[in-house]
């Protein structure tokens, strides 16, 4: 006899562990969409035309292959201490905070909490940080966190240009502020024509400008008070908006307190690492009598039907979310999973550990500078926070390398100066390398005399909410974020099938490596030599990036998607340009893309046309064909989406991309939807010049709650040259503070490549779409399906109509909130089209879970059908009532239903159910009543009685 | 005016994150307590007699610069590929195990599944572990883990003995079993008389002995079919025990199925790392008529009130616990985070994976013998599945120098051969360095022969339960994990104020190191050179330990508490047995000692004489004087406990030490109460020579669930020559299978001790007990409280008196599963006294949580009351009723009590109420129908119903 071994790997990362169908489960799907082979449906689905000549080809890589090789990498960069500054410091994460947030699948698996009942737990984490911000920097409003700190100075000067009374067209910007902000500033004015004056901020004429932004403390240290330059701006009807440090303010005179309207800024060193550039959590406050000119996401509080306390995102109207063409802010994410974290870092210190932390900083400042100077150095400046800038002369590169030498970055400061930024992390002994970089060996005792004036001190409270006042041991913390944490529901729990958000599986040995030191603690301007593990990380990407989309380059730095889609135009634009074309302006939209398409070209100083769509919902070719004629020599580009935001491979995708070739324009195809396309499509093939990748769907980095996300973008090689530049690395179009983006989560998406491999990401691809086609399929005989393609299929999302429910009174909205009742979140509502519900269950669901997902669905259609029935009115159904709560079942029960059918509709699990924590959340009340920092105490009270 | 710096320091560990109360709770505390300052409660608590003099003294480390430390001693350590065997292996740990169990405090703080109403979760995973463990074996009962191997192979052969109708007293043990466990076994045997034969498997005589264990595959790599020695075995009405290897089992013929009555083994290579010795659990299956003999915690399914299925600890009344004097085992703990953990190893690869995982390692085994063998290697045995030994003669040194040199540790074996061990990690470079250090450079392809004889091949099937049939993408596990650890109550959710059990915080940062690679991937035999780094933990770890309890030396080998107790009094003995004093064998022991204490010294071959109480509960000093007196110079020991287990700090301490060495008899002191003596007393300083420490109480190790522990020993000078030697590294005495016991989770107290230093560790003591006597203070008037002492103080835990409330038939049950409505874990029940509570509440509790359990028993009380006043029968009220579960809000409400007082009593969490997933658990069905794997899905099904 001879011994038959079983076939079957148990380290195939694709096949077992992030696809979620088993090859048994395929076969039964297969046979309910009624396909003869996966491939087969493929084919059906995907046009021949458009797919790739060549398989994807790299081997994949075990779980434990990934890790080791990513320690290989690791060790590849050089972790010293880094006192660059410059926006980006050395910072203590509290180990409780990352272990029970940053590397907890309860927080970054969640998604952007526009469900806000089964969101109330990140809602809350958020609202304490808009708190954080809102204190110290004394400004009433904050919002909810913005990609950096350089896109949120220029966010600020946008709000300040649709804000400020003064008609100039003109925006002075502090010659102190990082270079990085002003060269995204420069970047983001030219196309809006606004002219960029960069000065001290002495040289500031208030009526040239309609506003100004001032760094404080500034990028080499100084601390001034903008008091009266701030009311001279404010004379002019210009708007003052401050660039700030969150620790500084702990101890300095705050913003709010010069009569700043807006204030922005990083919240990283509030313990969240480096990662050579982000994640991080940029902040804005301001006036209230600005918050609706204010962009990103507000949390707000409001009531739900009980009428108890429930939070949400306030002011949605207002951000919902881009104004398409005369959008003048294409935000559409946050870095939530961050500012929960800088949230968590201030409940974990209180205002006292703050400022106990401040000093500690500024005093090791103090005696640093003191020690300098008592050595001779010429030091600057006299006020200061953490930063002094010391004079060397010519033996600026000898100190520099001393310092490296001594394991300390210090900062290159023009031709004869050098850049010390203490923070957190410095203690005696940095201090001592630094002195004895300078050749300084036996210091002279530094006094304990606070270096900065009077005047300057904060003189206000700041964090005076109980929830700053915690009891801060580590089992109190420990059980507020894993309170928090339950009353959410993510991905850890179940199915998230938001379309076009692809919410797949985020594995656990894709994330393990973003929280080593060897790629948290480095400093995204550290000497390029102690990062060799991060350019590897972005070459490889980058080639497995440009194989799977046939482009010739990328650029790691956009930090959203809609930062892709901007940057991707700005680089048609600077190629139009070199080619002495400038005069090229014109972008093709058609009528059903993302929102901030149009917004993205307008910002990018383009003029949008919007081409109609036929009535099965693709472009229409003949309109097409007439506006790009129309544009002739002035059209820019057409920006498409592949398949398209209804979900179908339109076919004639190659003509769209001919045409506007034809016309001298550029294809942006917007990477969306790549998720129905990896390994079967290339969009450089099919005649696409550039796209963006969200890297946060196709590419497996979660979604955080709301953020981070990277939006990097692929270009043919006739546009690689025109790529975002940053000073640091050289070129211009800066659009994000760090050259790399949020660089630390590519690692997430590199390790999904490796451990995918080019097949099993094609595989990924096609049981994407059977997924979706097995939804389509099991729920076609109760919700008409839209756009199914000529041959009865959809891509990777399905489209359910909601609208003929509408004559019986049922809502999309009570068909979300009762998806809750069965456990789940609820799909993409009324986008691409209002009454309707997209549905993107991703490759990474099982069987199992889809078919608890359409079970949900069918009874829901069921409780629909009595309504339609008129057996019950919609106001007395579960649907209405939905969400169900504990307080529902143990409160008098006088529905027209029962308890059982209200909480345990059949798809929700019996013992293990979700409960959200509040009932359905009044949206109305909320914004009229408008509060978006904690509550006070009382209104706690009063929702815990 | 000068600036005045706030007074805090955010990093201080101890006062900030470790301990609980805030200094203003403190002060409101001491208030409640009637003490004007912490220093003087503790004056009025702890006597002035035994007070330490001089002050613990070492600095403490912050967080950061713990972790910072940690990295660099890790970096001491040299991660080789280990292929020693002997008992460990490289494994593969799915990081979604490692981040989802390991690194969760949801899992690793829960303390064991006593209260199985709020286990469920861990219970399941438990009866995972052992359907797979039976299974696998072939054995239908199995138990929930066990220390190591060799302890279970010791436990196997007094289970044996206890079994086996041969009136032989001696036990076969095969020489092919691992050194260590044959060590661990002699060193069992010897006090307890069982005379052990060594020898091959050939040279057995079944009529000579009860017992017999046979290694399966041997320790150097031998696979024999034991068939017909097990029946010999039994036909001498001996019992044959097994130690095996359950990967090996995947293809080999199971134990069961040659006869076998016991199999034993380590479930370390099911993805728990190495860990330079553990954690890692080891097994225990035997046949069904065996199982009221098996030792260890067995999990079993029953129902709860409302016949719904639920899990708990079956056949406890065998268990409980310890048959004190007559036992002869004392094991009361298990390694259940460790258990769980191989168990969803198991159900993440299912049978096929892991018969494909074991067949990876055997072709690979196979083929690497080829090659050696076509080289002209002479290599043994002929059927091996993952270990060879390979004769080298006089080479020896050099190929194991040269395989060292290539990164490759092989295992030393006799003087002229090596020994190689393959596992999951092996992959073609490994084997390819392999055959290089023997200077094979081009080896022959070899075959994929099997390199076992048919008759061995496996026949049945394994793991047909549902539960490793489950689709294994890692969302769907990623799910299940979360699921099951939401069914539970542990430290992340709330105090757990279990006296004796010192449940105190676990914090994130001493947790963080002990799953980096440097720390988990040791083999316990590696070279000492590369665990430089494991030898500072200990050399650093001892010395603070002796500081705090005044001893000279520690052994950090046994693996629990017990286990400690065990070893300790085995020091003891070879002590008098070293002097010519053999005949020392008494012990004398309070009848208010843990049930341990006498079953340690059963074990240890001493006679245990009890001496009384008095009535307030202290040692009666008359009764032990003339016990010992009695005893003369056959007295070898007492054992007590300190402070109490009545939690009195006893004056009489230093006369009960000096009247025992008066005798000749060393003084046993048990540290189960540590907790209320560091920094204050040390038990070397009053008179006792040794002691053992619960890591896992005193020095924040978790709970796990139930496991890990770990109970080193410390010893004055003069016992230190006897303490547990081991097979790798000297000496006799062997206690636990690795050297340094546990040796990673070392690193957790380590990190404890560090951060702490050595005013944090007197300070957290002294909160210990101001946290008990403020509930004593609080609870005093509703609860009487039992031995107050004569100043009316506890130690670090209360008695609380629940024998009133007999009359009106409230049972401490009652109060204890009420306790869960409010949200909380029972405190001790029935222990020291039954009918009583034993509150402890650790330093790491704050006043808040201290106040809601105080609220939570005052509202019990006033429920009690109401009993006590007839207005409610106890049958019908809330006591009886709890815990009340969703169900029981969604069924018709037919209860004298309203739905809100039901399940919001006054100490709940509202909107974050925990809810038991079952109600109150009926054990005695449990144990009358006794299932202890996987009930079949038909169970599955009714329960969901």
């Amino acid at each position: 006899m001879t011994y038959t071994p079983v076939a079957y790997d148990p380290y195939d990362f694709a096949n077992r562990r992030h696809i979620g169908p088993s090859p048994a489960e395929m076969e039964e799907m297969l046979k309910a969409v009624g396909a003869p082979t996966l491939e087969a449906l493929i084919d059906e689905t995907v046009p021949a035309s458009i797919r790739q000549a060549a398989a994807l080809d790299w081997a994949p890589l075990a779980e434990h292959e990934l890790l080791a090789k990513m320690r290989d990498v690791a060790a590849k960069n050089r972790v010293m201490t880094s006192l660059i500054g410059q926006g980006y410091h050395g910072t203590v994460t509290p180990p409780a905070i990352q272990r029970n947030i940053l590397e907890n699948p309860a927080w970054y698996t969640a998604y952007t909490p526009y469900q806000p009942e089964i969101a109330q737990g990140r809602l809350e984490a958020l609202l304490n940080f808009q708190t954080m911000v809102a204190d110290l920097t004394g400004l009433p409003v904050a919002n909810a966190s913005l990609l950096d700190e350089a896109t949120a100075a220029a966010e600020a000067m946008t709000m300040a240009e649709r804000s400020a009374k003064s008609k100039a067209r003109a925006f002075f910007v502090d010659a102190n502020c990082h270079p990085q902000t002003i060269a995204v500033i420069r970047t983001r004015a030219e196309p809006l024509g606004i002219e960029i004056i960069e000065g001290q901020p002495e040289a500031l004429d208030p009526e040239r400008v309609f506003g100004a932004i001032f760094q404080y403390p500034g990028t080499h240290g100084h601390v001034r008070d903008f008091t009266d330059a701030i009311a001279a701006l404010h004379a002019a009807k210009a708007v003052a908006v401050m660039a700030t440090d969150l620790l500084a303010l702990t101890m300095l005179k705050e913003p709010g307190a010069m009569g700043a309207d807006i204030a922005i800024g990083s919240s990283q060193r509030f313990g969240v690492p480096m990662g050579y550039g982000g994640p991080h959590a940029a902040f804005m406050s301001c006036r209230d009598e600005m918050k609706r000119a204010m962009p990103g996401r507000i949390v707000g509080v409001s009531i739900d039907a009980r009428g108890n306390k429930a939070y949400r995102l306030a002011l949605q109207t207002r951000e919902q979310h881009i104004r398409r063409e005369k959008a003048t802010s294409n935000v559409c994410t946050a870095q939530a999973l961050l500012a929960v974290m800088a949230g968590f870092y201030a409940v974990f210190h209180g205002p006292k550990g703050l400022r106990a932390i401040a000093e500690r900083v500024h005093f090791n400042t103090v005696r640093l500078a003191a020690a300098l100077r008592a050595a001779g150095a010429e030091v600057a400046p006299e006020a200061f926070f953490d930063t002094i800038t010391v004079k060397v002369g010519v033996g600026q590169a000898g100190i520099l390398a001393a310092a490296r030498h001594r394991g300390i970055n210090l900062r290159k400061v023009g031709r004869d100066r050098v850049g010390i930024s203490l923070d957190e992390t410095t203690d005696a002994d940095v201090i001592a390398r630094v002195l004895d970089a300078f050749g300084i060996h036996d210091p002279a005792p530094g006094g304990d005399t606070i270096g900065l004036p009077e005047g300057l001190w904060r003189q206000s409270d700041y964090l005076t909410h109980p929830v700053f006042h915690m009891n801060r041991a580590e089992s109190e913390m420990m059980r507020y974020m894993r309170r928090l944490s339950d009353r959410d529901l993510a991905l850890d729990r179940a199915m998230i099938p938001l379309g076009s958000c692809t919410m797949k599986l985020n594995a656990a040995a894709e994330m393990m490596p973003i929280t080593w030191p060897e790629f948290g603690s480095l400093h995204p301007f550290a000497p390029t030599d102690q990062a060799a593990g991060y350019a590897e990380v972005v070459a490889d990407l980058s080639a497995k990036l440009c194989e799977i989309t046939g482009y010739d380059a990328f650029s790691m730095q956009p930090n959203s998607g809609a930062q892709g889609e901007y940057a991707g135009l700005m680089t048609i634009h600077a190629y139009h340009k070199a080619r002495g074309e400038a005069q090229r302006k014109v972008c093709l939209i058609p009528v059903s893309a993302h929102g901030t398409n149009p917004a993205s070209a307008h910002m990018a100083g383009m003029e949008v046309v919007v081409v109609k769509s036929a009535p099965d919902g693709d472009i229409d070719l003949d309109d097409f064909r007439a506006r790009a004629a129309a544009a002739g020599d002035r059209l820019a580009a057409c920006m498409i989406t592949y398949p398209s935001t209804h979900g179908v491979f339109e076919e004639t995708v190659r003509e769209v991309c001919r045409i506007t070739h034809d016309h001298g324009g550029q294809v942006y195809l917007d990477g969306a939807n790549m998720n129905a396309l990896v390994g079967l499509v290339k969009p450089g093939e099919i005649g696409a010049d550039v796209s963006h990748l969200n890297l946060h769907k196709t590419f497996a980095i979660p979604h955080g709650g709301g953020g981070p996300g990277m939006g990097p973008i692929g270009v043919r090689a006739h546009l690689a040259p025109h790529l975002p530049g940053h000073p640091e690395t050289g070129g211009d179009g800066t659009v994000s503070a760090a050259p790399y983006g949020s660089a630390s989560i590519l690692l997430i998406s590199w390790a999904y490549c490796l451990m995918m491999g080019g097949a099993g990401l094609t595989q990924a691809t096609r049981v994407a779409i059977l997924n979706a086609n097995y939804i389509a399929s099991r729920l076609k005989g109760a919700y008409p399906i839209l756009f199914m393609g000529n041959r009865g299929r959809v891509a990777h999302e399905c489209i359910l109509d909601t609208r003929p429910f509408a004559a019986a009174g049922v809502t999309v909205d009570d068909i979300a909130k009762r998806l809750i009742d069965n456990g789940f979140h609820a799909p993409t509502m009324s986008w691409p089209v209002a009454g309707t519900l997209m549905v993107e269950p991703t490759e990474s669901e099982t069987k199992a879970e889809i078919d608890r997902f359409v079970t949900a669905m069918l009874a829901i259609r069921d409780e629909i059908a009595a309504v339609e029935r008129a057996e019950i009115a919609a106001a007395d159904s579960p649907l209405r009532h939905a969400p169900h709560t504990v307080e529902d079942l143990v409160a008098d029960w006088d529905r027209a239903y029962s308890r059982e059918q209200g909480c345990f509709p059949p798809a929700s699990f019996r013992v293990d159910k979700y409960w959200p924590p509040v009932g359905r959340v009044d949206n109305v009340y909320g914004d009229r009543n408008l509060v978006c920092t904690c509550p006070p105490v009382e209104v706690w009270a009063q929702a815990a009685e």
